[in-house]
């Protein structure tokens, strides 16, 4: 899967991947208004009306991007039918040929990780038959744990050919908290990007290891740091936008070959159409997905120029 | 919620919790077999099977302990039905009065911890509306994303009278791996111990905070540290019985009122009918909850013993 994501990001030429992390704040009134009308104001209503959001957006920007990442918070607050929907998503990017990266942070010890990893990456036996239950390519795991918490997630992704990103450094403001700390001379998340460039070591695709990184790109230094810790991962770049990253701060996770580096944007494409930006060029509430588009053309122009390419 | 969990506790002298995680490999067979012949070896039969099972060993252990601690992952593995399952059994313990820990190990930053905690602890607004998702009474947080990942379930917890315990030491083979290194003259689990207690201070219920920890029993001397870090945290208890921790070992967590703690079993209980000694009494799989009835007494003394109550 990183061979066919780095695959894509070459196409593309868009080391980008959408958060699909809808809030139903950012859901444009005429698609809230025409869900609720049709299933009132419940957890039904509020599933066709992120689902409706997310299919418009999809389809405006599927062609210029490699890869999506929704966040599965969003999707649980709504319980079950919000669980549909991230489901529904998933599949639906999928027949689009986009990667997805599930959002979904788990992480826990032996038989429980690995429960988690069945149902988001592998599949379940049951009886004599098995199952896929959500799918996704990628996940983003949590490694407080340790080891042992991350084992039975690489073991399914070897299996079936996933990968995963495994939080290092990220983005929002008290990530220094524990993450800064020093052990020995470095940062512990030096230590844990040591761990990652292990883990990922026996876990090569073709260029880059399907064991990736979680590093926020609010943390330009600190990106510089991993990217030389971790050569081999592949990077998440979460923070892009709306919570600050700018294309410039972004050089320092990719390597020499122009890869290495995958940076997500959600809020800045999802929501675009409430942006003045685009809304002086004739964006409104109904035609939403097309400012997510112009968002997507403008975060590739600015990586791009960024990257000097 | 903290409140509640501690008169629970008193009423029944009973420090315990029950992990249902069913595995589908603990299922006795005759459950499995009616639930394949009705709904055949599909997701909807092994949702079908996990809910008869809980159900069984709910209705046989209910007036026993204080609570329940349902782990998620082993929901979540198949995928949407498994998701329904585990909302129905968190509806069916509290319709049976009991105490439920949603074990999710949830954790991520600002908007994204709040979607999560609306979604499991609190309410999320549709509209002029607001609903409940998955309603459990606590849920475990995972720290390494720091403060702001956590302060958002803070919120809804004071807001709700919910609870939390934050991943501090776990009780699986390799937590020490980052959770063991010295920072300052002390290692990283203190240091998240220092935050469980000073998040925790502005949080209390009666006697203690309804902001709790988890340390695994498998680690008893950090146990004992910890119990004087966070004097006023409950401190959940995993890793008892099938991981190797003994009665003996949880002395360390309790405080002087006898209270403070409250210790995990799940394979323990709930698959105690594999179990040679209790297939001795007379247990075979179709009575596999008396077995899981018997195992929660036997918890109970060995703890009472322990504790010298």
């Amino acid at each position: 899967m990183i061979n066919m994501l780095i695959e894509k990001i070459k196409k593309t030429n868009a080391p980008i991947v959408v958060g699909l992390d809808p809030m139903l704040s950012y859901v444009p009134k005429p698609l809230l208004d025409a869900a609720f009308a049709q299933f009132g104001e419940t957890p039904e209503g509020a599933a066709e009306a992120v689902w409706q959001y997310n299919k418009g957006i999809v389809d405006a920007v599927y062609d210029l991007i490699p890869a999506v990442k929704p966040q599965i918070a969003m999707y649980e607050q709504f319980g079950i039918e919000g669980v549909k929907v991230f489901q529904k998503t998933v599949d639906y990017c999928h027949e689009k040929g986009l990667v997805v990266i599930g959002d979904v942070k788990r992480g826990d010890i032996g038989s429980t990780s690995a429960a988690y990893a069945a149902g988001h990456l592998g599949r379940v036996q049951i009886g004599s038959k098995s199952y896929q239950a959500f799918n996704e390519d990628f996940a983003t795991v949590n490694p407080y744990l340790g080891t042992d918490g991350i084992k039975p997630f690489i073991d399914v992704c070897r299996e079936e050919k996933k990968g995963l990103f495994i939080l290092v450094k990220t983005s929002n403001p008290s990530s220094g908290e524990f993450q800064d700390r020093i052990i020995d001379g470095k940062p512990l998340y030096e230590h844990v990007g040591e761990k990652v460039a292990e883990w990922g070591a026996d876990c090569m695709g073709d260029s880059y290891s399907y064991i990736g990184a979680v590093v926020g790109a609010t943390y330009p230094e600190q990106g510089w740091a991993l990217r030389r810790i971790m050569p081999k991962a592949f990077i998440l770049v979460p923070g892009y936008g709306a919570q600050g990253g700018q294309g410039k701060d972004l050089v320092h996770f990719f390597n020499a070959d122009g890869l290495g580096a995958i940076v997500n944007s959600s809020r800045g494409i999802i929501a675009a159409y409430r942006q003045e930006k685009y809304k002086e060029q004739g964006i409104t509430p109904e035609n939403y997905a097309d400012a997510s588009r112009l968002a997507v053309e403008d975060m590739i122009a600015d990586i791009a120029g960024a990257l000097g390419a």
